[in-house]
């Protein structure tokens, strides 16, 4: 398998850390795309994946699969059991769900903020901008760091007493705010705690 | 289990279409939420989903589920073999996959446009609204119709030969395209092709 990426990017380090945690990060061999000089947007790459986005997951078949989602399913139910998308349909469905608010509610919404109310990659890949999206966006993820902390208030991992790819997905956001210079509220204890204790995982630690 | 939904809208759809697939509609009670009056972000709703959308699932012991590809997940692997999510880790991941970009790429950039760039809901829901930002979905909703439709090019369904929960996903993004008045382009033959076919499935048909 090969793994399209640029490292230390937010959706790259997702799979990063999905691959650890299923032990198959030698299985893979990660090619790195160029996406800050614009690689990731030209027809070669484009090819493998039309929505011009990394991660991508190339199989030995030359299927090539985008979207962590999709990328974090297959890497689960190819090796072992299924630990980061759930045992049981109410497992799975609660990871679903809480895959998606941290998604819509934290990492993507950070990202608008910083495609579209920052410089971003620089005005040779930011051919379109909308600034008040991405300000409105970055008062999205700031309510989506609350709904976390909350969340986390009453349970140990964002899905339940499990880690799943739900966690994956919310610690890449918070990078990604830092990044961004989007800091957690002061009042959110719970999910600073939460994110120390996952950052000691040995698949983030590293 | 009670489905919590507003007949006719987009979201709740696409769960009645997956019930009816798997053949569990008789399963289920379905309370009405008035969306239109705004009960959906009212204390009450919210206790059940603090994102205030509908569809959600509520079990019999209680657990809330929103989010469509977490109820479709629950309902999928709740009711014999797992026709709408996929059977193998590839399946799987093509589905979601092509979920992912249903959503994002056609189903969620209609409801941008509509709740952003026409008067959507009405004053009283629509608190915040970004028209640029909606005029650019609906752009980006009409490039979708387009991507869709060179996948059907090739394949009888969006992920392979099966229909998928993909498929129910992308057909909801179309209804809610003719309620928002986004035409399918004229050149996309394959996508129209696929639309006759999917509403003469029973569970579309009714």
């Amino acid at each position: 398998m090969k793994v399209y990426e640029f490292k230390g990017f937010p959706n790259p380090a997702r799979v990063r850390i999905a691959l650890a945690e299923k032990g198959l990060t030698e299985a893979v061999e990660f090619v790195s795309v160029d996406v800050p000089n614009g690689e990731h947007k030209q027809s070669e790459f484009l090819a493998k994946n039309p929505s011009g986005t990394v991660p991508v997951l190339e199989l030995d078949d030359g299927t090539t699969i985008a979207e962590c989602t999709a990328i974090t399913e297959y890497l689960d139910h190819t090796s072992g059991e299924t630990t980061l998308t759930g045992r049981t349909p109410k497992e799975r469905a609660m990871i679903h769900m809480m895959q998606r608010r941290a998604e819509a509610g934290l990492l993507d919404a950070v990202g608008l903020y910083f495609h579209h109310a920052t410089p971003g990659l620089g005005p040779d890949i930011e051919a379109y901008q909308c600034s008040e999206w991405g300000e409105h966006q970055r008062q999205k993820a700031i309510a989506g760091m609350h709904y976390l902390n909350d969340v986390l208030a009453q349970n140990t991992y964002l899905a339940g007493e499990q880690f799943s790819m739900a966690d994956i997905t919310a610690f890449a956001g918070l990078v990604f705010a830092d990044f961004a210079k989007i800091e957690i509220p002061a009042e959110c204890g719970h999910l600073k705690a939460w994110r120390e204790r996952v950052s000691q995982r040995p698949s983030v630690a590293g």
